[in-house]
C-alpha cells in the first residue's frame, strides 16, 4: 500500500507476477569440485561412522541390501548401495492441495515457500509480550496462510500448548489446519500410531475410506535423526507409517554447527547431508521408491553461548549449500529458512528472514520451511509477522524469477520511441501491458512519499499488518470442511476446536 | 549481544571472519545465452540510437574514433569501437585509503560495501521524524562508518542542506568526510571547477603539492547520464576534471523502469547496462585507460503511482543482474543496493535490505552503494540504521564468503571423534580453533533466550543500536588531520564544520 492504516489491496488482477513453483538455482555457493568432495566425505561417514540405534525393519533390510552394523550399533551404509539408492530415486514430487490451483511441484530447482516451526508461543503485537500457543492458533495462522499468495502450504507454526495428551494434539493440530486452508499441509505425528486416527479423518473429508490417498492433500514425516548421527527411535516408525498415506514423506536432520555438529561449516554440512541421506535411506530401504522431501537444515550455535542462532550469515550460506547438496541428488529439498533471533517483529527480524529465504530460494529449494510467521529462533510465531513475510516472499519471488529476456522484453523499439518521443515510459503501450505481470506489489509495505506518510501519522508496517491480518481473520473462515462431514468428525473424534470459533463472530 | 541495553563488543579479537573484498560471483541471474542477448541489444541501442548532448571534448573524441551524430545531436557509437574499447579496459582498479589496511580491491568480483545517497534528511530515532541533514551530520556519519568494519568506505549519505552555496558545500563535504574517517571516501560535485580547490585541500592533507595522486584516498565523479540516453553536462564535465585526481572516477546511469526505462526489467536492463557504457565511454574515450568504476543503477517505479520505489525484488535481481553483465566486460561495477521504501528503520527496511544487499553482493559487486543507512527511498538517512546494517552487512558477508573446503574443514575426523567420545562438539579442538574465524557476531541483533529477553526488559535492536551509535558518535574522534594541516585548511578554506565539534565534549 502506499500510506494510511487501511488493508485494502490495491494490487490490480490479473495473471499474477510470482507463484508457486518458481524456478531457483542461479544462485550456486559451492562449486562443482567442493559438490563432489563435499559428496565424497558424506559416503565416508555413512560407510565408516555410520548412523546408531536404527529401527528393527530398517536394520534388517539394510543387512539384506549389504549394509553391516559397527559396533554402538552403527548402521553403517556401503557407498555403492547409497550411490544405486540416489540413481534410482523418485524425481516426480507433487504435494497436491484440495484446490489443484495450490498443487506444488517439488521436483528440479521448483521453489515453495510453507510455514512450519512449532513454536509454543504468539507474540502479541499489542503488548510486545508472548503468550502460550493454543489450538485456535492453529486454525488461525492456517486461515491466515489460506490467504496470503506467497506462502504456497501449511505446516504447524504452533504447537497447541492447552492440550497436554499428544494423540489427541495430533488429531486435532490436523483438524485445524485443514479446516482453515485448501492449500497442502503437512503434519507431523509424536507416534505412528496417531497416523491412523488422522488419516481416517482425512479420508472422510476426500468423500470415504480410501479416497484421501487418491490425491493426498498432506504429507507427514519426522526429524528422525538425532545429531549426530542417530536415528530417533519414535520419528523413525512415524516416517514408515506416514508412506501409508500415500503421499511423499518429510524427514530432517538439523545438526547444530559448534554443538551438535562440526564448527567449521564445511563439516556441519558434510554432517547434515549425511543425516539426511540416512534418513532418506531410512524410508528408501523400507518402502523403496515412495516420494520423499529430504530436510538437510544445517543449524548453527552462536559459539559465545552455545545457544541456537537462526538468523545469521553461516545458517543462510549452509542452507543453499545444503539445497544444492540435496538437489544434486536429483532429491526433493527442503531447509529452514526464514529464521530470526529476534523477539520482535523488527529490522533484525526482517534483514534476518530476507536474507536466508533469499539464499535458499535462489539455491532452488523445493520446500522452504520457517519461511514465515517465525520469530525468537523458531519459539514464536505472529499473526502480523506473516503478514509482513508474506510480502518479503512477494520480492524474494519476484527476484526468483529473475529476468525474462525475449525479443519484447529487451525493448529496442520501446527504447527508440520514448527517446524520440516524450523522453518517458509511462506512456509506452508496452508499460500498460506489463504492469500487472511484472511487478509484485506489496499489500502492507510502505511505499509512500515521507510528506504523505507524516500527514498519515506516520505508520509503520506492522501497523498495516495488524490491520491487515485483523481483517483476514475477522473476515476468512473457508468452508474447507462440509458441514455433515464435520459433523461426523465430531462424532467420532475428540475436536478441541469449538465449531462457532469456525465462523465469523455476530455483529454486537 | 546476547540482551541487554549495553553496547559492549563482545565479538572474540583475532583474524575477523568477513573483510573487504571477499570474492562473489556464486549468483548469477542471468544465462549465459542471456548475457550476449542483452549486450547484443547494447551494442545495437548505443549504434542505432545513441546518447544526446555529448559533451565537446567527448564530441571531438568520438568523431575522430569513428562515430557518428546523428539527428537530435545523439552521439552513436559503432559496436566495434564499443568492443575494441571493453577488450581494452582497465582491469586492475584500487581504491586507496589511508590507512592501507581499508585499501579496497574493485577487480574481478571482489566484494565492496560504502554508503551513498545524499538523502536531505536525518530520521531521529526518539521523534520518529525526519528533520533536515547539516554538515555535522556528513562528519559524524563519517566517523560511525570509520568504526563499522562491514562498511568498506565511505560517500555522502547526507547533504549539509543549511550551506546553499555549492562550491562551499562540496567544499565541507569533502572536508568533513575526510576529517571523520579513513577510509577510502568517494567524493561528488556539482561543478567540474569545484575540484581544483578540494585536490588542494587533499594535498595538504597527503603532504604537500602533488602528493595526493601518489596514493589517491578519494575518488569522485558523477551521475552524467539523463536517462533515457542523454549526457547530463555539468556531471560530464565533472567525470573529466575528476579524472584530475589520479583515483578512479565513479560514473553512474539510472534509469527508472516504467518512467524513464521500460516496464520490461530486461528492457531496463538493456537501456541501463548501454547508459554506463556511455558513461564509461565519456571517460575512456576523453582519459584512455583511466580506471573508472561502472554504476549501472537500474532503479524501479511502483506502477501504481509511478514513484521511485528501492525496496522491492525487482530492483533486487536487476541489480545483481547489472553486477554480472558490468562484471562480464570486465568492468568494475557498483550498484545502489540497501535501499528501502520504508521511512521507519522496521522490519520493511531489513527485509528489503537484507534482500538486495545480498542479491548485489553474491553477485560480485565491487561497490554495492547505499548500502547502509538510508531511508526513504533514499531520502533520509539514519545513525541507528547505519549501525544495524552494519550487523546485517556482516551476515550478507559471511554468506559471500562461503564455504571453505579442505580436509580439515571437512571434518571428516571432527565427527569421528565426536560419534566416538560425548557426541558433542563444543568440546572439541576445532571448535576453539574456527570460533573467531568461522563466525561472524553480530554487535547490536539479539540472540538472546526469550526469558532473559523479557527480564531485560523486552529490548529491540533499535534500542541497541541507539545505544552503540551514541557511544561511538560520544568517543570516536579519529584524528584524520594534523592540527596543523587542520589550521592551514581552515586558513584558506572556508570550513564550516567547527574545531570543537571535532572533540569529545568536556564531561560537564
Amino acid at each position: 500500500m502506499t500510506g494510511g492504516g487501511e488493508s485494502v489491496d490495491r494490487r490490480p488482477a490479473g495473471e499474477p507476477a510470482a507463484k508457486a513453483g518458481l524456478i531457483g538455482g542461479a544462485y550456486r555457493p559451492l562449486a562443482d569440485a567442493d559438490v563432489k568432495r563435499i559428496h565424497e566425505t558424506v559416503l565416508d561417514v555413512l560407510d565408516r561412522i555410520g548412523v546408531a540405534d536404527p529401527i528393527p525393519v530398517l536394520r534388517e533390510r539394510a543387512l539384506a541390501r549389504g549394509c553391516r552394523i559397527d559396533r554402538g550399533n552403527r548402521l553403517c551404509y556401503p557407498p555403492a548401495l547409497v550411490e544405486d539408492a540416489i540413481a534410482g530415486a523418485r524425481r516426480d514430487i507433487v504435494c497436491y492441495a484440495r484446490d489443484p490451483r495450490h498443487d506444488l511441484d517439488m521436483s528440479g530447482t521448483h521453489v515453495n515457500f510453507y510455514g512450519g516451526g512449532e513454536a509454543v508461543t504468539m507474540f502479541d503485537f499489542r503488548t510486545r509480550a508472548y503468550r502460550p500457543s493454543t489450538l485456535t492458533d492453529t486454525y488461525d495462522l492456517a486461515r491466515l496462510s489460506d490467504r496470503l499468495e506467497h506462502i504456497h502450504g501449511y505446516s504447524r507454526l504452533t504447537i497447541p500448548t492447552e492440550i497436554a495428551d499428544q494423540r489427541v494434539a495430533d488429531i486435532n493440530i490436523a483438524y485445524a489446519s485443514v479446516a482453515g486452508t485448501v492449500k497442502h499441509v503437512s503434519l507431523s505425528f509424536a507416534q505412528a500410531e496417531h497416523i491412523g486416527p488422522v488419516q481416517a479423518m482425512l479420508d472422510l473429508i476426500a468423500g470415504g475410506e480410501g479416497h484421501f490417498r487418491k490425491r493426498p492433500f498432506c504429507h507427514a514425516g519426522g526429524c528422525c535423526i538425532i545429531s549426530p548421527l542417530r536415528y530417533a527411535r519414535d520419528n523413525s516408525e512415524v516416517c514408515i507409517a506416514a508412506t501409508r498415506l500415500g503421499a511423499p514423506v518429510w524427514v530432517i536432520a538439523a545438526p547444530q554447527a559448534g554443538t551438535t555438529g562440526p564448527a567449521a561449516l564445511a563439516g556441519t554440512l558434510v554432517l547434515c547431508v549425511a543425516e539426511a541421506l540416512a534418513a532418506w535411506l531410512l524410508v528408501e530401504l523400507v518402502a523403496p521408491g515412495h516420494p520423499v522431501i529430504v530436510g538437510a537444515w544445517p543449524f548453527v550455535a552462536d559459539l559465545r553461548t552455545g545457544s541456537f542462532a537462526g538468523g545469521g550469515g553461516e545458517t543462510a550460506v549452509l542452507n543453499a549449500a545444503a539445497v544444492q547438496m540435496i538437489n544434486s541428488y536429483g532429491l526433493a529439498s527442503s531447509v529452514g529458512a526464514g529464521m530470526s533471533d529476534s523477539k520482535l517483529i523488527d529490522n533484525q527480524a526482517g534483514y534476518e528472514k530476507g536474507l536466508s529465504v533469499a539464499l535458499a530460494a535462489l539455491a532452488g529449494c523445493n520446500g522452504v520451511s520457517e519461511a514465515s510467521g517465525m520469530l525468537a529462533s523458531l519459539m514464536g510465531c505472529s499473526f502480523e509477522a506473516m503478514v509482513i513475510d508474506n510480502d518479503m516472499l512477494g520480492c524474494v519471488q519476484r527476484a526468483v524469477r529473475g529476468i525474462e529476456v525475449t525479443d519484447e522484453t529487451l525493448s529496442f523499439e520501446t527504447i527508440r520511441a520514448a527517446v524520440e518521443g516524450d523522453g518517458h515510459f509511462l506512456r509506452q503501450p508496452q508499460t500498460r501491458r506489463l504492469m500487472r505481470s511484472e511487478y509484485v506489489y506489496p499489500h502492507v509495505a510502505d511505499r509512500s512519499a515521507r510528506l504523505q506518510w507524516e500527514q498519515e501519522g506516520s505508520p509503520g508496517i506492522l501497523e498495516h499488518a495488524h490491520a491487515r491480518a485483523a481483517e483476514i481473520l475477522s473476515t476468512h473462515y473457508p468452508a474447507c470442511i462440509e458441514p455433515s462431514v464435520d459433523r461426523k468428525i465430531r462424532e467420532r473424534f475428540s475436536i478441541e476446536l469449538a465449531a462457532e470459533r469456525m465462523r465469523p463472530s455476530p455483529p454486537r
